[in-house]
């Protein structure tokens, strides 16, 4: 059986079970088997990083930035390798999505967080010269990171972007693989370790197991030994874990499930009929629709056009091949949410073929209701079909279109599609004003599927999207926030304080706001 | 029976019961009755205040402040009659406390909120003009405020901290009045309902209520119509709030109990002990030790000096007049506070005498234990004592001192009193490594009892002192951001961006961090 990697060292799980992931190009059980770990294992875990958090606290932000650099570095080195493992455990093509995208991701978050690690900027310091009081972001604590099944790099709990953002912010992590890719999360896990011995910090700084049992992930998540928990993955999951850290205190960021509730008008239609099949087609079947950001509930004025429009996306959906799925479990859950969809009346609009071989794969599936429908059982009908599947709603104009959207839950993404000649202004704002609250990041005339690592991305939304409204989970200096614990310094001597709220500015380029005004100058 | 403030209409509450506030300086009944709301109240509040929310988002940044210059102005004007009323409720004297500091904080709050709204800066904008991603927090929804009782003016939920950083952060508020001081509350309410009418604000912006059942409390804080809470007050009901909440996904901050740890080192007893008693017997006792940063535990290391410093304090302990309290239950608390202490094992140092007359009262009380005792049984011995009572905790040098922070609980506030010659720097560092991570705020030199509404300032801490280590009650513009959504526009055409991630800065001072780079520019 596999080891997990303990306060520094490979060791035997004291196992409370054991799993093997599945190659789901094949269906087939990889060789390799892991331990579901039993408390024991976290035990060690949650002392090693309790050690680690202390020394982390007299760390040089340059000795972290120098881990993460190290790392990336690493990653690179073992490209080839990591490739082949992702692949095989998750079906994503080796090139482009593994080798040329999701890598760099990966690379370039931890070389940006290490970039911020050493700016500083990320922690807000304010200063009040007439007071005495200056103010700062810092480190948390241990911070759990709870991996996805659909990024094997760039959202791993061992490399991905709350990885990153939770050691810049001078956390170590302990990280929980997704049982869909364990395998990569071992090698990942191998190269990140290296990486802590080059750049001499100490050995828990990052820690992993593969699985743990449903009471012993309450109990991790709320024990007085963590910081914060950053999880992404399944609703019901998550929500169990939200419940735990709620009771003791303990902040926890989720990244749950979205429909991303796409709007295109008349006028666009009009406008630009054929791309934006083209468009909508290929950012809802991309990646077999397996992204947080997958735009599975599309919302269209009824009419001759939108008639035309949904022919065309039909016929698109039915001629594609269907992709593979990440493993088994997606592959069900899909199933069984197309049949809640269904159940709620939802009709069938396309059907693809059923995917050939023994993969992974469910047929894309369109499926459609009305304003009326949806609006009456809001719900069952924007209950998540993670995968290959949407749901086309066809409203009634602009009005109901609008009570559609007052009738969703939370959402990281709303998109709208207009008419570019200024005609549609007044429809616009009224959908866009019921869309805008119940979303994290509102787009105009573009598909919401990337995620740009910008300082100005919201990958984020009101719950059940995420669990807090005000926090993103991409996007480096902000996704360290949630990582951080806000400190005043009251009348603390000058030598006394934090570097970064010393008169002297450490970096000579690190943003501070003193007294109501942003500067990087030296007070 | 009083009326309730619901949707701009002072109406006969749907009463469940009905109760009466006590005067703590006679300890009789006020005569006034208010309702115990019902559930029919409240929802009448929410219905109104997701109204008042759709009005809010529309209205320009200035109409929000001109409301809350406009309250301010109305409560100078009412202040000798407000000053009267809160003086019945809460024992707390005419001046200089009430008219003199607690209502121009108020007000002085009211103004900064005022201006904050009309800067934008508490909105945090980036722009990234590269990816032409823009973001910014907005406001989040209709915001349940519940007032404590230990400030009727500078933390009332219609009046406060939590109630000026809502609306300038652009959401409307219901306010849960503290039980302690109704007619203080309605009186506040009644002039804010007259800034609303005449600065043009929707009706059901400030909504009051004076009491609730603890089940509708719950449903209350967890109403899908509701955008966040805050809560001041005792850990119970607000633990209670936090779980319904949490279970609905709607963020909650509450401010609750503190201890407030104190350390004087040896160096700083040998450099000047008079003025440290002075200082220490002063902030402990200050208002009856009833705010939520009063210095309850002081640790001190065994020797001589520590004797003598102890001697003096409980010399002044018992030789002061004892405070009048709040209320009746917060006497009846501070008895039992004490009997968990002693029945811990803490000794009494000193108990004052017997309060003269019917008022509520407590004798002032300080208790001692050793730092071995305090390790030993920490979760009872740092038992909150909400008023004029103390504990000491007598180490055996540094390293005790240490362990004893180390068993502490989230604080709000923790001080370290140490030699200004430089000799004890080593020992500071032990002591303020093992505290920093408890406490919100870290002083030198200084109690901790004043708040300053200062951009800088931390009134939060790691829980249970509050919800959450990131965000804090007291200092505009930072407290807003609690009540705050973030959203990111991406790719959103120019002119149907908020103002405020326009090209053009909207106010030509509003700072933006524009591609890494803090600016009050214009693009």
């Amino acid at each position: 059986m596999e080891k997990v990697l303990v306060a520094g060292q490979w060791q035997e799980s004291l196992a409370a079970g054991e799993f093997q992931a599945t190659n789901p190009s094949t269906h087939e059980k990889l060789p390799a088997k892991f331990p579901v770990s039993s408390w024991s294992d976290v035990e060690g875990m949650l002392n090693g990083a309790a050690e680690a958090f202390q020394d982390m606290r007299r760390r040089r932000p340059e000795e972290i930035a120098s881990f993460l650099e190290r790392y990336a570095e690493r990653l690179e080195g073992a490209r080839d390798e990591l490739v082949e493992i992702a692949h095989a455990e998750t079906g994503l093509p080796r090139a482009p999505r593994l080798a040329d995208v999701e890598l760099p991701r990966t690379t370039g978050q931890l070389r940006k967080a290490a970039a911020a690690a050493i700016s500083g900027d990320w922690s807000m310091p304010v200063l009040d010269t007439a007071l005495g009081i200056r103010a700062c972001y810092q480190s948390l604590g241990p911070v759990a990171v709870f991996g996805p099944n659909n990024f094997p790099f760039a959202f791993n709990g061992v490399a991905g972007g709350d990885f990153a953002a939770a050691i810049a912010a001078g956390n170590p992590v302990i990280a929980k693989a997704s049982s869909s890719h364990p395998a990569t999360t071992k090698r990942l896990a191998e190269e990140a370790i290296l990486a802590v011995q080059e750049s001499g910090l100490h050995p828990a700084t990052v820690q992993m197991i593969y699985r743990l049992g449903h009471a012993d992930g309450a109990k991790f998540v709320s024990d007085h030994r963590l910081g914060a928990t950053g999880y992404t993955g399944a609703r019901r999951a998550g929500l169990a874990l939200k419940a735990a850290a709620d009771a003791a205190g303990k902040p926890i960021y989720l990244e749950l499930s979205s429909v991303n509730p796409v709007v295109i008008t008349k006028g666009a239609l009009q406008e630009s009929l054929p791309a934006l099949v083209d468009q909508y087609f290929t950012s809802v079947l991309m990646g077999a629709g397996q992204f947080c950001t997958n735009p599975g509930l599309l919302v269209i004025p009824e009419g001759d056009l939108s008639a035309e429009f949904l022919k065309e996306l039909a016929d698109r959906f039915r001629s594609a091949a269907a992709g593979t799925l990440l493993s088994p479990a997606v592959a069900s859950s899909l199933k069984q949410a197309v049949e809640v969809l269904s159940a709620a009346g939802a009709s069938m609009l396309a059907q693809g073929a059923a995917p050939d071989g023994p993969r992974c794969a469910f047929p894309n599936t369109l499926l459609q209701c009305s304003g009326e429908q949806f609006i009456a059982d809001p719900e069952k009908f924007q209950t998540e079909a993670f995968g290959n599947a949407a749901l086309v709603v066809v409203a009634k104009g602009t009005l109901e279109i609008v009570s559609v959207l007052e009738s969703l839950e939370g959402n990281l993404t709303g998109c709208i599609y207009s008419a570019t000649d200024g005609s549609e202004e007044s429809d616009y704002d009224r959908i866009a004003f019921a869309m805008t609250p119940k979303v994290g990041r509102l787009l105009n005339d573009k598909m919401p599927t990337g995620v740009a690592v910008s300082p100005a991305m919201n990958h984020g939304g009101p719950y059940p999207a995420t669990g807090h409204p005000g926090f993103t989970a991409v996007g480096i200096p902000a996704s360290m926030l949630r990582f951080g614990k806000l400190t005043s310094f009251d009348n603390v001597r000058g030598d006394r304080l934090p570097a970064i709220l010393r008169d002297q500015n450490p970096t000579g380029k690190t943003w501070r706001n003193i007294d109501g005004r942003w500067t990087v100058e030296s007070l």
